[in-house]
């Protein structure tokens, strides 16, 4: 490891202290951002060159959205901030005694770290073989992916002969009732009712079965008093087939067993489980079950004062004190922990510089929402909690608001007035299409009369 | 071919004739919807989900638009017209005598065939050795390669210490002086001057080195008069270098070889050469050198009354009646042309119905375009010809009009004015990034400090 040649980025002779981020993120991008003042230089490295609006991502995944509405080019980002530049390149280890961040070919040294790195879908402990068959929803390549196989079932189904293998191809299962299965399993819906009707000539799509598998005895569990009901009652009265504490047993290329009863679905979709991006656990520090860092009250490391984990990479137990959470519970892992942390990244290396004793990390809970469908969500702020439409709006705006960039945030209004008003979906393109061909030729041999 | 068995797709008891278009381009596109009051039944196959507006395709490559802004599934475009159906799957080949259409596992029964495949690319007889370092660009998944290469080069470039890959990271070469090759040299030359201009740390984008290489003395030369003079001027206005009878000898990973003189370039794009899809050559009749399907005054094929071929798969070659272009010259492969041939079709099965003899093909001329950047473009319409401002404002305008689709239309102008205002191209999204990290490991070992 210590073969890798150091690459200093910038300058040579800047003897400013390098910040080195691991994530372009919510969290990382708020850290690089709460620095533009600091007498730092700071180096973001993230693998993918675009920041993600990950709330949005199933809109992409469903149809609404395209790729570019929902992201921006991190460099592009931080443009105007002097101290800061970008580096498209995927972490591969620490070393930590000698400050380095390893890359595939090379190593970054810094004098802070700042690890954002985020989380990755998991099945269960069964990756290999669970994966090729029920997508997650982490990447844009995620979304296009399970994009793809939504249109493609009911380009199957329309051409199958059979009666069973239509059925299975108007079969979709989501497994996970978080908000993102719920997201995820109220747009099928509205696909299959809505956007889909008048085109096809031999199956009504809206006769497909939408199939919500959770483990658990509610949907969106972490969401207080009647929410998860409501939540429920909604999916319910959009046609969503909601499955509770059930487990899922096995996925394969057919279908899903769960509580014991097989389900034959073409498509299944995987909302269930993350775990956290491996690159904590070259830190050589306790972990948490989901593989996230256990982190000290000011977001560092223990025994690396100069090594920081934020948002949803970090495992932060001290938030009781903010009078929140409950000490052996993770914060949540959505974008408002990152941020903060972000923040509180800034604030920790100026009382440093200051001399003085670095703040606890203390997160301000600003709410949370999820969104089954149109004029369908469920919200939370402030202790109010409210379903229906107008917790739907909220969801609109609040995402809207929360959107980087004018032009982004005028191309999404642009698309969710469309498709409110036309019930239509503009992002349908089955793309990789010239690419794999057999996959494509419609009917398969067995159903074709 | 024979065992396979045959697809009837729709109700069979329908005794109408079956119609089946292969292509959902511009041609085939139109002949279905020119058939919607006609007593047939329309099938139209297409290996992709969507209709492509292929002349803002580059745009798509160079990061002003997004893939959506410029397709549409063919299936919600004829979702209206009751007497037509879209199925997803790939011609593999005819079967002329029993008047069958094969695909991958199955085959499709016909009355009327009408072939509107269109062109791929083709790379000199070189295809195997040059494609995959000159991404030509016929699909949205061409142009969306072409996009990841440009934008990883100057990523590339950024972090880049050695000053030759460097230098070889700042190099593009576009092969091909049509209309797409100097839409994209100009494009490119837009992307280096303007978008990226603060974005980077190390490297000054406006430094990039633009080359356009056509094998012909002049770029654009199916234009009339001085226009392909005005066209070399704006491109050289811009800091494109072009390069005029110059053939390319050599593509390799790293660069071209040119009029005997090698060019370090990371990134080639291939705006050169196209051939016909390959189904035109099932047909057993004559072709012409680039596999266009020699047809007859009525679009039909020789001998075969019940099959047409359409758009830029025919070869026409009694244009000159209508006083135009010469017998030896094939009409353009551009859109009016498939547009008009699609709109014949139906025109000739009526004159068949009514027992009427077939009218023969005419072109109706409407004109051409190209553009070669802000405010630079050249046209020429209704023997008018002329370039700069107005022929750009022409240029967006018609484009704008002939696009798919009110939304689509809305899109794609807050696309424009935002480019125009800002200088700023918004999808300029690395995908496929999570699955080849080894790529995007910016600085490659050879080049690191």
């Amino acid at each position: 490891m210590s073969a890798k040649p150091a690459l200093r980025p910038s300058h040579d002779s800047d003897s400013r202290p390098h910040v080195v981020i691991v994530g372009g993120g919510f969290g990382g991008l708020q850290a690089a951002r709460s620095l533009a003042g600091a007498p730092v230089r700071v180096t973001l490295v993230d693998r993918s060159n675009h920041h993600l609006f990950q709330p949005l991502l199933y809109q992409v995944a469903s149809a609404v959205l395209s790729p570019s509405d929902i992201a921006a080019p991190i460099r592009w980002l931080l443009r105007r901030q002097a101290n800061a530049e970008v580096l498209l390149a995927e972490a591969q280890g620490l070393d930590l005694d000698g400050r380095r961040l390893l890359l595939t070919s090379t190593a970054l040294e810094y004098d802070v770290l700042v690890l954002a790195a985020g989380m990755t879908n998991t099945w269960f402990g069964h990756d290999e073989a669970w994966s090729p068959h029920a997508p997650g929803l982490k990447s844009l390549d995620d979304a296009l992916e399970m994009r793809r196989r939504i249109l493609l079932a009911y380009e199957r189904a329309e051409w199958a002969r059979d009666p069973d293998e239509r059925r299975k191809q108007l079969t979709f299962v989501v497994v996970g009732g978080g908000p993102t299965g719920v997201e995820l399993a109220g747009a099928l819906s509205e696909i299959a009712r809505d956007t889909l009707r008048r085109d096809f000539r031999h199956i009504d799509p809206s006769e497909a079965r939408i199939v919500l598998v959770e483990g658990a005895p509610k949907v969106l569990g972490t969401f207080g008093g009647e929410l998860p009901q409501r939540a429920l009652e909604q999916l319910e009265a959009i046609g969503v087939e909601v499955r509770l504490g059930d487990m899922v047993e096995t996925v394969d290329a057919n279908g899903v067993v769960v509580g014991g009863e097989r389900i034959e679905a073409a498509t299944v979709l995987w909302g269930a489980g993350v775990r956290a991006e491996e690159i904590g656990g070259a830190l050589g520090v306790e972990l948490d079950r989901a593989g996230r860092v256990l982190v000290q009250a000011d977001c560092s490391v223990p025994g690396h004062r100069e090594v920081f984990v934020i948002g949803d990479l970090a495992h932060h137990r001290h938030a009781e004190e903010a009078g929140g959470e409950p000490p052996e519970r993770p914060l949540p892992g959505v974008a408002q922990v990152a941020i903060q942390m972000g923040k509180h990244v800034a604030r920790a290396l100026q009382a440093d510089r200051d001399g003085a004793p670095r703040p606890r990390f203390r997160y301000r809970d600003l709410g949370s929402m999820a969104t089954v469908g149109r004029r369908r969500a469920v919200a939370e702020i402030g202790g109010l909690r409210f379903a229906g439409t107008f917790a739907w709006l909220t969801w609109l705006f609040v995402h809207l608001m929360a959107l980087v960039g004018f032009r982004n945030r005028l191309a999404v209004l642009l698309q969710w007035s469309w498709s409110y008003l036309t019930f239509q979906r503009t992002s349908r393109l089955i793309r990789g299409s010239e690419r794999a061909p057999d996959q494509l030729d419609a009917p398969p041999a067995e159903s074709v009369l």
